[in-house]
């Protein structure tokens, strides 16, 4: 980190200036930065070029590779829908490694353990870096400092902006696609791998020069509904299996069993329906987690108990969400995936149940997004700080093990809810300063732990509003205080190294904080 | 025309090679013209300049184009959904006139004779030229030579076309939307003026630099399916009535009854059955003319006698093809627009009902497109010449009197079919060569009259099929004689002036051929 010139952002972080050869722009602070320029602007194509009959099949991952003109240098990008049964990263460097290709990016979504292969392809040189979340063996190789470039990790809707606005030009995307026609129309509702929806691969499919879809279910056009239209695609291969589905899916979700986590939840909804929030026409996101899940089956017992009905519940949809809508508990589900098999069978045969992108859901640089619109959503941390930041990405050891997903985006709901434990394996969640910065404290407005709830102060309304109530109000530094005697004191905070191994963009493209190599 | 600069293209046709101060390509021949560079980029936009609400509502058209920041000069555009019935052109540019703005270019995708009080606004100066479809008292006037710019005649692929490639700048889309939510999302399928789907509109919501959507139906979020997607939307106006629903939609769409042109349906019928076009699993696209929808009818008695069933029908839907659909007669109806309350209703309640856009179905410039798709193409035709060249825009009064519409991209179907009386008002409709080119002849396969019918020599394929046919096989050559026979010769030549008035487009972008000044 000798050479690289570093800054510091307007959320006091250290941050690089230049990140793979590219200039960045430091945070300039929520809503600050503003954007000029016009979007990525994808080649002009003729109907000339491709089959008049609509068959834009190849025969391998390897031909359509070559027919799209794959090349040393280039950015390769995959979706995550398929999540850790995804075989298609693994195929895909497979191939441009017998090609003899070197130096690719890597421009996931996400990537999963099964992509534990692709480490191999970041020794060999086939692969030079990784841009995108690494969950699993990915994030610890680039937390050792084993990569050549840096990585940078995106929210489901920073993704999309770096598309749209250029910072990330993809040279081929290759999309997984549980069902697809010869022309390329695909979507996730049926097939062996159905896996629901396929919103992550819709900027690819947009902005990249060339798109390959991969599928293993092929259905004769026109294969509706077209969430990836075959009108941007340019090769069609169908293999054998594009995945597991075992491990696409889960058969059921289950609820957590933890009594911490079932009481954190319920005082989330009591909190939720004190404030005011949980009322006829709301509407709220809850994700997949264990306490997330039991946040959306208590709030449905006091909807119930209040005769309450949501306009729209956002998902990661479960069948706890999908029960929900069948009954009547919500007009509509908005779903950003599909976490089991009933939300893929209810997303395939109930209309209000709604695909969504990270363009409606989340994009920060288009004309507004849903994640604002939302009154109430749940979100996870890894660590909060005395001042609300929270971190998602890096453990309590300093390793880089999660990805942002829609976390950041969702911060611009109306009220942003956290539970979260007071300690993880015997160390506190709530620290004086966060390890790594992902959200900043001002959109994160209530932490809910299992010894109490702590408001942000800037929340006047919600403190207002709970004046009288008998819910265990605390300070966030009371609740510190707490953890930390429970513990026996403040943890040693891990040891880094000098190299900066990954940057954080914020919703904006801008960078809010950079993470380094475990020592 | 003295000083414009003029080419003779690869059909043989006289053309400007600038238009309205742009360079013109003149037409290549079919698929002869690659186009190089980059789609248009609209500006980059953030969410922090859009309410968090979602709440995007301005109070009336005017303070909307206000906002929008319209000025002197702008291009503003409309779509045609709502057919004879809409309200909305007119009120926009009454709002412009009452803000005093001069020299709008006006890009609708098409205009009807409601629009006529835009005479008004060309003779004022508020609006300098209309860029598209004009049918009835716009067309007349521009036929006149009364407009100040040359008007730019495209089919529905080609607007698509030029928007996306960057050809046509739209400064403020304002689309009409039957249903919408405050945050814009938008749909043709509910409210009081219900038209089905809005797909002509996607391309100025994708690449306006904004975009106002007015309605008379305000839903809560979220508006779905949207076929208009908020996050594209700057502001919304709720008005009392954005059309006449008389106007926009037929209650019931009405066969023909011409013993002529009934005779001519069958036999395209007959004809497509014998050419083996007609076989499990087959598409084909008819119109809501009476033509078109008798052949309709005949096709569906021959496939249920032959127990056969379509994959796809490409509509302009109708009640005919909804209920073939219903019937289990098809997989799917592929919709890009709807001709009766059938097709809305249809399109609002059956999956199987897809509502598509010039994007999916006609774009040239893509990476392929549906209607190379299709088996079986019928289209109507003002005139066919001897090389089978057909004209759709102009009279034999050589007045500009129809748009384009998506008839040169159904053109790409692997048969097409015109079915066409040898006379209209005693006029012979086969001539030596075609007033105005808008279709070159490879791309039509069949003539359909009421005294035999004429197949393309290219078409070596579909005369081997029907060698033994009784059907009655004629040249082209012997359909013209035969008409020109019974009127008594051939009729003159209508009067053209000097000025060019229009200028066709090619579904790539080139010039066809351009229309002059009736004298």
């Amino acid at each position: 980190m000798s050479k690289a010139k570093i800054e510091i952002n307007a959320a006091g972080r250290e941050v690089l200036t230049e990140i793979n050869g590219k200039q960045q722009v430091p945070f300039k602070g929520v809503g600050q930065y503003k954007p000029t320029g016009r979007k990525a602007a994808p080649p002009i194509r003729s109907c000339s070029d491709y089959p008049e009959d609509g068959d834009k099949r190849a025969a391998t991952i390897k031909e359509a590779l070559k027919k799209c003109g794959l090349k040393d240098g280039m950015t390769i990008s995959t979706h995550h829908h398929l999540r850790n049964g995804d075989y298609i990263p693994n195929m895909v460097f497979a191939a441009a490694a017998e090609l003899g290709v070197k130096d690719l990016r890597w421009f996931p979504s996400a990537s999963f353990p099964i992509h534990a292969p692709v480490v191999d392809h970041l020794e060999s040189g086939v692969v030079h870096h990784i841009e995108g979340s690494m969950n699993g063996p990915l994030g610890d190789y680039c937390s050792r400092g084993k990569m050549r470039g840096t990585a940078v990790l995106r929210s489901h809707g920073g993704r999309y902006q770096a598309v749209q606005d250029g910072e990330v030009h993809i040279d081929i995307a290759v999309i997984s696609a549980p069902c697809a026609d010869p022309f390329g129309n695909a979507n996730g509702l049926r097939g062996p791998a159905a896996c629901g929806l396929l919103g992550f691969a819709l900027a690819d499919s947009q902005y990249a020069d060339r798109v390959i879809v991969v599928t293993d279910h092929v259905e004769p056009f026109p294969c509706i509904p077209w969430q990836i239209q075959g009108n941007n695609v340019d090769v069609v291969v169908e293999i054998d299996s594009i995945g597991d589905p075992a491990k696409i899916i889960s058969g059921t979700t289950r609820l957590t069993k933890s009594p911490d986590r079932l009481l954190i939840a319920e005082t989330a909804v009591q909190f939720a329906l004190e404030a005011g929030i949980v009322k006829d026409g709301f509407s709220f996101q809850a994700g997949a987690g264990g306490t997330s899940l039991a946040f959306a089956v208590f709030l449905r017992q006091v909807m119930e108990k209040h005769n309450i009905k949501a306009r729209f519940v956002r998902g990661g949809s479960t069948k706890y969400l999908t029960d929900m809508l069948e009954a009547g508990l919500t007009d509509f589900i908005l779903d950003g995936q599909t976490f089991d098999l009933d939300g893929v069978r209810s997303m395939r045969e109930n209309p209000a149940h709604q695909d969504t992108s990270p363009f409606t859901s989340y994009n920060y640089h288009g004309k507004g997004n849903f994640a604002s619109m939302i009154d109430a959503v749940v979100l996870g941390a890894t660590e909060v700080d005395l001042d609300f930041n929270a971190n998602v990405v890096t453990h309590s050891d300093g390793r880089l093990l999660h990805g942002i997903g829609g976390w950041q985006n969702c911060l611009f709901g109306k009220t942003v809810i956290m539970p979260i434990p007071l300690l993880r394996d015997r160390i506190p969640v709530i620290v004086d300063k966060v390890t790594t910065l992902c959200g900043p404290g001002e959109l994160i407005d209530v932490i809910v732990t299992e010894r109490g709830i702590a408001v942000n102060p800037r929340r006047k309304d919600l403190l207002k509003a709970l004046s009288g109530s008998k819910l265990p109000l605390r300070t966030i530094k009371e609740l510190k205080d707490e953890a930390e005697k429970i513990c026996g004191g403040v943890p040693a905070k891990p040891n880094f190294g000098e190299k900066v191994i990954a940057a954080i963009k914020w919703v904006d493209g801008t960078v809010i904080d950079c993470v380094k190599q475990v020592g």
